[in-house]
């Protein structure tokens, strides 16, 4: 058996161990346009804010360990091409021009996602960054180290991470959102409280601009500005742009691999595409939201991780089924804690869901423990079957407790009366007697029974 | 509608506050024999530890706003009888030694529990002290600033508490335990590792003696020192007795009231015990186990807070249930988290279940960010219907995360396979790309699959 995986972050470096595992001798080769292979991420903005080193401490395994347990790894390998008929794939050496072609049994396309550059006049001027690689990471902490003033453009999870990690060292930034909000996959009525905290406390530092355009980056070879629409001129010393992400599907879309709604490649529960032989895994794949069994594409690591093992198993024929997803995320700014889980109010809504939510904010450990913080809860629920379809937390260090307590039941589809009898842990130094969620779901369900009536 | 509620910790004193706003103008009498009401027992060993300065912290509500809500509190009376047929109760005032009746048209028995006092001789010395209400915290407290060696009998949750607070305030202890192990509503695979810490980190300050039989207490006045059958002689400046609680339910019994096989108040989903108009709730009343579905006494303020609201609603004519609970609990030692839920292995199998279980030490967030720390998680599920019977956790602070994610789906009969599937939230600050949860659900697949193939 043959096996060839394009692309080696998460799911792509996950589907080769665990391959070479289930087949140990199994011919299993990666390539990667990137230097490195097998690593977090999820980790790099937290390595820009300085919490570790070396960037290298987010490598999970290295080429030589992949080497050493028989897994050919080429790095600064692009494959440019996908032949389905004939099974086989062109490759270009990136370091030395060269072309080549290989063969495959089983090919898994693990291409991962890329940042969305929106189209901006000058985005080619120096000192205008991406995060997505570790040398990405390691050029961005160089240039803050030596800057005052930065601007991030986009609100989403990265943007709140950098921003976090700009501020703490000391460098000033002009934070650009085009949407209404920031941190838009939660509702606008939790996204107005992050807004407050950031600017309440971080304000002499922090400046946000929603619903902002921008025209033109402005400098010489360096980036020295961004002008909006209106004609404001924002100055800075570099600019990170992290407005979104887009999955990599060119070559799978070429090879007449099916995409879904979404944009990114279409599978079935085994990670199978369209085309025999041929697998995807990873942020470059759609995943079925199992709250509202609709497809949707959120790229996460820890998804990722799962489809790679769940490609791999089934690439050497143990079947296994990945279910999909539960949109269930988390971050932080500073002290507080955002966190989500199913579907928002806008999107259960757009989906054609009758909602009915709760909004509660409570201690979150006994008032008199002197580490006692504030959770902000919403939780959404289906007014018909009063099954909970999602829910947003966001406060002190546990808000993202209360988010995966939901989590097991949303895949059992509770309802909030259930969730209203569940036995949560209490002890002072952890929860309040009655916890923040038996608190919403009691209001929720009150509010449930009026309706109803 | 004339209540009287007997006793007003927890539950007693949510029943008043609930029944009132549902019948404004009811007429609602508490007596209790202590002087506070309405406090955090759970709090008291934070007390101790110096957590926080006045114990009047733990109190919830005052008698005085009690009193401004028109609900009257009789402090220092005892209830000694009821008489359901005359629906009477005969009460003592405790300060005057005045001895009267009231007529009810409800009843609700909030009694709680009391600590179990083990027959020992000397009992009655000084210095050798139970914790149970606000006088006691601060009696303990006070002894202890002014001790240099204790004694602590028995090793669960507030002996383990006291240990800390102890511990924190440079008094060594030496911990006494009747069982095999410690903390021994967790089975003796994850005991083993939490005694194990606390020697290894501790072992200066602390002394663990288990399987300890107590045949003495030694001194004149002020206790010197426990005997141990043994012989040997442990010197100590004062002496907790931690053995555990038993519900008080003597006047209930003695009033034809039901107990379940726990010893407990035998009470329906609504509270109402075998005689009509007379409820209980809180720690003198036997819960169910949602997941055996079998009757246990589990006494908990969390549960207390629940069983009173919902006793309050069904006496003022709002039907509810309270629907059981599921063994959920947690507490700490020093920065060690221990946390549990459902069912252990040895319950289990009392009861009749074939179980399988798995235990896996994970680092609970990103490896590389600065506050990495372990947590060691057993999941225990039913070998015929995989479905998922307990889980404990220990470790870093976040271990009583993982017990609570767990918790919404034991209310839905979650399976081994069913917790594979979930998808939890995960970012480097909270977690590992792969929850310790999920590690574990799938090696438990694995083995599970192996055994039925």
């Amino acid at each position: 058996m043959k096996l060839i995986i394009i692309g080696a972050v998460a799911a792509g470096a996950k589907a080769a161990a665990k391959a070479k595992r289930l087949i140990p001798d199994a011919e299993i080769i990666i390539y990667t346009q990137e230097e490195y292979i097998s690593y977090s991420g999820c980790g790099l903005p937290y390595y820009v804010e300085g919490n570790f080193e070396s960037a290298e401490k987010l490598i999970v395994r290295t080429i030589a360990d992949f080497e050493k347990n028989g897994i050919k790894v080429f790095n600064f390998h692009r494959v440019d091409k996908i032949e389905p008929e004939q099974k086989t794939i062109k490759i270009i050496n990136l370091q030395t021009g060269e072309s080549f072609e290989n063969n495959y049994d089983k090919l898994l396309i693990a291409t991962g996602s890329k940042p969305y550059m929106p189209n901006i006049p000058n985005s080619n001027l120096n000192g205008i960054y991406t995060l997505k690689t570790i040398q990405n990471g390691i050029d961005i902490r160089k240039k803050m180290l030596e800057s005052k003033h930065a601007v991030i453009i986009g609100g989403g999870y990265i943007g709140i991470e950098l921003l976090e990690g700009f501020t703490q060292n000391n460098v000033k930034v002009t934070l650009l959102e085009k949407n209404y909000s920031i941190m838009n996959t939660f509702d606008e009525d939790i996204t107005s409280i992050i807004s407050a905290y950031i600017l309440k406390n971080y304000g002499d530092s922090i400046n946000i601009i929603t619903s902002a355009k921008i025209t033109e980056f402005l400098g010489e070879s360096c980036v020295r500005g961004v002008k909006l629409a209106n004609g404001q001129v924002i100055a800075t010393d570099m600019v990170v742009v992290a407005s979104g992400v887009v999955p990599v599907v060119d070559i799978a879309k070429d090879a007449g691999i099916e995409l879904g709604a979404s944009g990114a490649i279409k599978v079935n529960s085994r990670m199978q595409t369209n085309i025999s032989d041929i697998y995807a895994a990873g942020d470059c794949v759609e995943k079925i939201n199992m709250i509202s069994d609709t497809p949707m594409w959120v790229p996460l690591g820890s998804t990722a991780n799962k489809e790679g093992r769940c490609a791999a198993m089934n690439i050497c024929g143990v079947v296994d089924d990945f279910e999909g997803i539960l949109g269930s995320a988390v971050t932080r700014f500073m002290d507080m804690t955002m966190s989500r889980i199913g579907l928002s109010t806008k999107v259960a809504e757009s989906l054609g869901y009758d909602t009915v939510s709760v909004i509660v904010t409570k201690k979150d450990k006994a008032g008199y423990m002197p580490t006692v913080g504030y959770v902000t809860l919403k939780i959404i629920a289906d007014r018909r079957s009063h099954k909970i379809l999602g829910a947003q937390s966001i406060g002190s260090g546990d808000a993202d407790k209360r988010i995966n307590t939901l989590s097991t039941g949303l895949i059992r589809g509770i309802t909030v009366e259930e969730l209203n009898d569940t036995d949560m842990t209490y002890a002072p130094p952890y929860s309040t007697s009655i916890d923040p969620l038996i608190d919403a779901a009691r209001i929720l369900k009150d509010k449930l029974s009026c309706c109803t009536n």
